[in-house]
């Protein structure tokens, strides 16, 4: 209810602050017998963590190391909550002290603080993209549960500082600092991403996502169209502004003609404008989603704020903040895609009698 | 959890199919005590209703008189579960007897049967845009409740056939027939879709909402952030393909420094580029957000599909079918967005002890 | 949330008040596929039903004809929402008239007024017994799903007016008017009732239910585990006021020794002091339990009671009223186990990879 | 859904098996602005800890510090979740290698095994009794605010070994081993209590739970009513197999005349047959309740049972056990009920508009 937990039968609850004692999550309904790989779950932590060489994210060093707490036993999971824990080491939180009292542009500041009347400022709190090593952690466990069901999921950076990439090579996306599936707008893209570093800016960007393998049947008419929950998933991760499906907004200035696509012998589709969606049910090709995502708003340049008692000033954010999330972002969209791919089989499980 | 429940304060399920006996919805959680204004029921389903005069949307008769089951006395809410009853009638379910084997194209009719293995081939059956009435009669309970909050909703048809609007001015939306903001855009939307009626074919949109008077600190960290839950709420309207708040999209070509909105003094925000909700909480000026609309996938042109045993066949769609949804997908778009914001109204009078 | 949804992948929602325009249900997340047999439904409400010729109950005329009004097509369900409606007829609002302002003892009167500030006075409105006929619709729909996996539920009447039953014949429930497994004790039960009626008192009793067929898995660790659950769905029915499964209360005063269940080969259980569940799961035997059912609160002798101001005076309370409440909540009983029973099997499947 | 959620508005998850790394439990939606005692939480956990001198209890011992992880900043609550974690120490897995391949009687190893094809067999795993160290670290915070509304709650043993206590002093419970109500009862329950440790055996026994000052209004008809809830909640501990309200199955034997509670001037209950609820709704004044506690089913002397291959077989249990579960089921009868009342306080501010 108060928003932390996401999925109804494969069910993630998480908690933790950037500058608190750790982060984590359960994940409740993971089923039973399926092989844990501890090594994947580090690998997939390291990726979303920052300090990978490169222009886009920052440098700061965590370890970022997922301890499992419960759930597994004798390398398989059991069938109860699987818990994780990271902790919180190289924190700075004095970097923080000069502005407790402002409010950050861009950030959750004014937001939590109405809300809630006090507000942990040490790193933006909750509302720190550090929440999302344990959505990442989660994902990691929907992964393994999806493997067994053949399905895959593959996110990319698709547009990064106005570069757009046109080429999709999934075995290209490890291979570059924007985790970005065409190799050449790659190089253009960390290009252009240094100079927004160089001017003190940021910039932002669009993450592409398929997920391959996926049965027809999934998704709950009428609210919990699949469509609709991975819209939840990937909007409730910070600074993603807008969500699009297969043809999605260009869809606007199409025809029935042009965007229907045609089913042929076989039960195969001609073309996959739906995004392979249809009445919110997957159909059995690729689904397919763009995530807009905004600049970083932690500049390094000075910007007009006010203070708590709503006196203007300026402010000068400190401490190492990424140029461009985009490459950072994309295990987390992969990790939510996951846990809602993970729930909605499940759940397909009770269509039939 | 089988997706025909919306929101959980403020609590929505729907049933009901296109060609069965009625459709309609529970409201549980409607908080007691409100004036039920019965007027605007009635006024609010007829906003939906087929059959207003013009181009875009069909010219069915249907009454769709919603009846009050249980959960009002004296005129008033008693804090029970509101039940809304709408019957069905001038159904025409023979125009579906020489499609019950084939699969429309851009329809949900092929994931339904893979889902159920079982389906209502008559008008869509609970697929049908039908379906979006019990929205909107649960939707017209959260505006008279959201009415008490000081807080409005508008949505109207930002694009159209390829023509985009540029003013807004609320008061006109209800005196044209797309249902613009603008009313001259509106003229020249109603000639191009009338174009498209006259070649058989069908045309997409945008439609534009804002939520006007909503305090700081509606929505729930980190899952169930504002946008995230409005995201799920309007992308699980069928035909809407795409969501996007504030600059949205566009913000993906912009920088930090011009995409931040700043703060002033009475903390006032100088833009809306995050669309009026910073870290998933709103700020207290408007949230505002944009739905991409899919073209009607009926048309009345010949299309390439199969038959249920996978044979490659022509179909003709026949009975009534709208041209451009944007008019009537509106009054579902302002449903969705009330009973977000009724049910994130009532989580946040949880916030604090 | 508002607490009118039971159930969460065999979900139902309920509304209705006693003298509204009707009561009915939502059952959502009914598998597809299932056989719908209307007369056994018509056949469960009327075994709800007052009217039946006999001490224990009312004698109002309600013909509670149930319509379905969705998720059914062809006489099988589809998987989609299946609404159920009963009509209210046969009401003498004005045999309440004379109370509007006082608070019946033992009623929801006084309660539901604290909570809500307003209340439908007319027969108890949502706190009615008449409740419960939406129950017993959506029991009846669990109840053909759970005849599909082999699953059984015979409640009865185990102790009425201070008559213990001790044998248990199913087959003889249905034949006698107290609807108790013990045909003697029955006689004995019925001569009590009809010395409580000439008294104008009322009096309590015990119903019994056992489900049979039940395989070993149901049930989730550790809030929701079978018997709480079935304890929740149970004590939520009016008059109920304590629950107990196997040996029960009389654990208390027994040893590990002699309260253990032993396993023999084959792994049969020797005896059945759990119910049949152990750790909160089935383990493949009958489960049993046993409700304390209060005496009807409304009786025909004067009682002291306060007004709406807080003023002391007597209250005559008229209209028809039930003498014993268990043989009218036998069949309510089984609807809410059937519901826990069709939402656990559900459940269950998703428990392994 | 899983089942290891308990609570809506005030959330609980929790994790942890009895030999794995720690237990834990994250609290979502403790209200903001709390004052956090943390002395108090480790004093929650130490009463619950085996290891307190006495007869009843085991000897182990286990430190049980509660670390809070999130949620916690400057000493008062932030409205973010709140995590708590107690690392397992002091265990002794190798006591159940003898047994890995039986099902110890009384036990869930066999329903376990049968749900999920694997068990962690060390301690019961999942379905220890350790399990509600997580459910006692949430109920304190629970108290806490519960502290800031007036709202108490007391538990204690009621009927141990045969012995039943009848004078209730809430000051007596903390000074007697047996946590009874009744200070010269407490006695013969110890005394007892060490006969049955002497003679291998175990007993069973009945705890009462009183809140008070909780205000009328609380509860959510019709299926979530206070007494439902406190229900589920109850007879989610292990070892607790009834549980009754006010006078409980004593109303089984009685009259309307004797059972309702009258009204009097004031708004004040003559009686409390009911245990302060009517129609699920609190009334106002004390809401009381017993639970029914099985004897401990891990007993020293030889029982039957069989393996995995189904062949009888004989066990003897070794390991340190409780002989009477009373005194430390208390405190979590307590912090379920106490978790209970936060989520209904919450959700009764949403009652009126």
């Amino acid at each position: 209810m108060s928003g932390s937990t996401f999925g109804e039968l494969f069910r993630v609850s998480t908690f933790g602050e950037s500058h608190g004692a750790g982060l984590g999550c359960i994940i409740d309904g993971c089923p039973a017998g399926i092989d844990v790989d501890e090594e994947f779950l580090q690998h997939e932590m390291a990726r979303r963590r920052p300090g990978a060489k490169g222009a886009a994210v920052t440098e700061r060093k965590e370890s970022d190391c997922a301890e499992i707490l419960s759930g597994v036993f004798e390398g398989k999971t059991t069938g109860t909550p699987i818990a994780v824990l990271v902790r919180n080491s190289n924190q700075h939180s004095s970097d923080y002290d000069n502005i407790k009292n402002l409010f950050r542009p861009g950030h959750a500041d004014f937001s939590y603080y109405k809300k809630y009347g006090i507000r942990d400022y040490r790193g933006g709190g909750r509302a720190s993209g550090r929440e999302t090593c344990a959505r990442v952690a989660a994902g990691a466990f929907a992964k393994m549960f999806l493997r067994t069901q053949g399905i895959e999921i593959f996110a990319y950076t698709k547009e990064a500082a106005g570069i757009k990439g046109s080429k999709v090579d999934f075995s290209e996306i490890e291979k570059n600092l924007m985790r970005a599936a065409d190799k050449d707008a790659a190089i253009l893209m960390q290009k252009k991403v240094e100079e927004f570093k160089m001017s003190k800016n940021s910039c932002g960007g669009i993450v592409e996502c398929v997920a391959r393998g996926v049965p027809a049947g999934l998704g709950e008419p009428v609210f919990d169209k699949l469509d609709a929950v991975l819209s939840h998933a990937v909007m409730s991760i910070g600074a993603v502004k807008g969500i699009e499906f297969g043809s999605g907004f260009e869809c606007a200035d199409s025809t029935g003609l042009e965007n229907n696509d045609f089913m042929e012998s076989g039960f195969e589709f001609s073309t996959n404008n739906a995004g392979g969606i249809l009445g919110g049910i997957s159909r059995g090709d690729d689904i397919i989603f763009r995530a807009a995502i905004k600049p970083v708003p932690s500049i390094y340049l000075s910007q007009k704020t006010v203070d708590m008692n709503g006196n203007a000033c300026d402010i000068l954010i400190e401490g190492r903040h990424d140029v461009c999330l985009c490459p950072r972002i994309v295990p987390v969209v992969e990790a939510m895609t996951a846990i809602v791919l993970a729930d909605m089989t499940l759940k397909n499980r009770c269509s039939r009698v």
